[in-house]
C-alpha cells in the first residue's frame, strides 16, 4: 500500500511556523487580517469560510467576513472591493468564485489591489507566477501542492511531473512553480491523446480536473507520487477526489487522500499569504 | 530527407495579408509606425534592425529608429520611453535587449505602454499570454513558431509537443500558446533528465536554448516535426541553429532551417503586431 501524504501533518508544521510569525508581527503592532467576500449562501462557500475562519484564528490571523446578497449589482460589488482595497486594517482579500452570472468576474478580480490578492486572481499575481517575480501571490491551491511535496521531502528537480488540468487556479500556475524548481513539466487536459499512458509514465502525477474518481489503475504505475487536487461528490454523495483512491493506492508509492490532502493545506497557505501581505503593507 | 519548413514561404503569405491590411488602414487615415530603440552598436542589433526596417517597409509599416548611446543613463532612457509612449504617431515599440548592464531592464520593459508592447516584454503582455486574454502582444519569436506550424498545416491539437527552453521570450509563452491550441505540452530545460529520450518521444519538437547544434540524431525519431529557434555561430563562424541540421534532417519528417526558418518569420510578426496596435489605438 502507498504512503498516505496527509494534509494535517503539513498543516501542523505550517501553522506552527505561521503562528510564530504572527506573534512577532503583533509585537510590532501588525495585526494580519483577511477579508472573505461571500456572495449568496452556497453550501460549499459557507463550509470553506467556516474552515478558513477557524484555521486563521488558530494561527492568529483575524477574519472580516463580508456577506453580500446574491442579487448585488456590479457597481455595489465594486464599491465593496474599493472599500476593502482602501481599508488599511485589511491585508488580504479572498472572493468566493464563481460569482453569480450577472457579475463581471474578470473585472472584479482585477480590481483587487495586487498586494492584497492573497489567492492569486489578479493579472498582476498571475504575471508574477509566470515571470517568476515577487508580485502578488500565487493561487493558494497551487502553492498547497508545492508545500505538500516539500513537506514530504519529494524533490521535483529533474523529475517528470505530469499535471492534468490547465486552469489558472491550479494547472497553469503550478506548472510554472514546479518548472522553477527544475521539474520537467507536462501539462495534460481533456484533448490529450492516450492520457492514461502519459500519466503512467510520470514520476509525480498531479490531477486537478474536477472529475470524480477519473484517474484509475490504468493511469498509474509503481513508484509514483500522486497528488489529488480534486474535491468532488461521488454517486453516493461522499466526498472524493479526481483519483480513484482504493484502486490507485494499491499501486503507487505515495498518494494524497481526499478529503484530508491538498484541500486541508490550502487555508493555511491563505493565512500565510495574509501574513506576508501584512508584512509587505507594513501592517496597521 | 525531411521536408524543409522554410520561413520565406510563410513570410510571403503573411506579408501579402499584412500589406492588404495596411492599404485599407491607410484609407482610414491610420499609418502604422514602429519605433525601434537601439542602445549602442551591437552587430546583431544593427543587422536585425536593417532586416526589420526593410520588412516593415515592404509591408507598409514605417519605422522610427531611435539610436541611443551605450552610456545613456537610466533616467535618460526612461525619458525616451515616456516620449514614445506619448507619441501618438508611434503604435509599436521594440527595444533591443539585453540592455547594457548599468540599466534596469525590467523597469524599462515594464514602462512600455502595454498597447505599444509589440514584442511582449511587459508583465501585462505576458499575463495576457498566460491567462489567454487579449492584453498586449505575445513575444514575436514565440508567435513565429505558431504561425510557421499553422502555415505548414501542422495541427498541434492532441499532439505531444516538447519544448526545450523555458525563457520568457520563447519557451514559456509558446507553451501557453500551444496549450491553448490543445497540444499536450512538455517543457524541458538544462535540468531535465535524459533529455534526448524525452525529445525523441515528441510528435513536435521545438528547441530554443541557444546552444549551437546541441540537438543531434539521438534526440529525434522518424515522423517528427522539428522547429529550431536557435540562432548561433558555430566554430567556423557560420550561422547555425540549436539543432544539428545535417544529422537530424536525415531522420525526421520535417524541419526548419537556420538561417531561413523561424527567425525570418519574426519580423513579419513584429510588423503584424504594429498593425494590430495601430488598429487598437485608432491610428493617427
Amino acid at each position: 500500500m502507498a504512503d498516505i501524504l496527509k494534509g494535517n501533518e503539513v498543516v501542523t508544521a505550517l501553522n506552527k511556523e505561521l503562528s510564530e510569525k504572527v506573534v512577532s508581527l503583533k509585537k510590532e503592532g501588525i495585526f494580519p487580517r483577511l477579508a472573505i467576500v461571500r456572495i449568496g449562501d452556497k453550501d460549499s462557500d459557507i463550509s470553506y469560510e467556516k474552515g478558513a475562519i477557524k484555521r486563521c484564528e488558530t494561527i492568529g490571523v483575524s477574519v472580516l467576513p463580508v456577506k453580500l446578497e446574491e442579487d448585488i449589482t456590479q457597481i455595489e460589488l465594486e464599491d465593496n472591493i474599493k472599500k476593502l482595497n482602501q481599508d488599511k486594517s485589511v491585508h488580504g482579500i479572498l472572493i468566493f468564485r464563481p460569482l453569480p452570472k450577472h457579475l463581471d468576474e474578470n473585472k472584479i478580480c482585477d480590481m483587487l489591489l495586487m498586494d492584497k490578492d492573497v489567492d492569486g486572481v489578479t493579472k498582476g499575481s498571475l504575471a508574477g507566477v509566470f515571470t517568476d517575480s515577487n508580485d502578488g501571490f500565487p493561487p493558494c491551491t497551487a502553492e498547497a501542492c508545492v508545500e505538500l511535496l516539500k513537506y514530504y521531502g519529494v524533490n521535483v528537480a529533474g523529475k517528470n511531473v505530469v499535471i492534468v488540468g490547465r486552469s489558472l487556479v491550479v494547472g497553469k500556475p503550478l506548472s510554472m512553480m514546479l518548472l522553477k524548481q527544475n521539474a520537467t513539466v507536462t501539462i495534460c487536459h481533456s484533448k490529450t491523446k492516450d492520457l492514461p499512458k502519459v500519466c503512467s509514465k510520470a514520476d509525480i502525477l498531479i490531477v486537478a480536473v474536477g472529475s470524480a474518481n477519473m484517474v484509475n489503475e490504468q493511469y498509474v504505475s509503481a513508484g509514483q507520487v500522486v497528488i489529488d487536487v480534486g474535491i468532488n461528490m461521488d454517486q453516493e454523495g461522499n466526498l472524493c477526489g479526481d483519483v480513484s483512491y482504493p484502486n490507485v493506492s494499491k499501486i503507487v508509492k505515495a498518494i494524497t487522500p481526499v478529503p484530508g490532502g491538498v484541500g486541508s493545506v490550502t487555508t493555511s497557505i491563505l493565512a500565510g499569504h495574509t501574513i506576508n501581505a501584512a508584512m509587505r503593507q507594513g501592517g496597521m
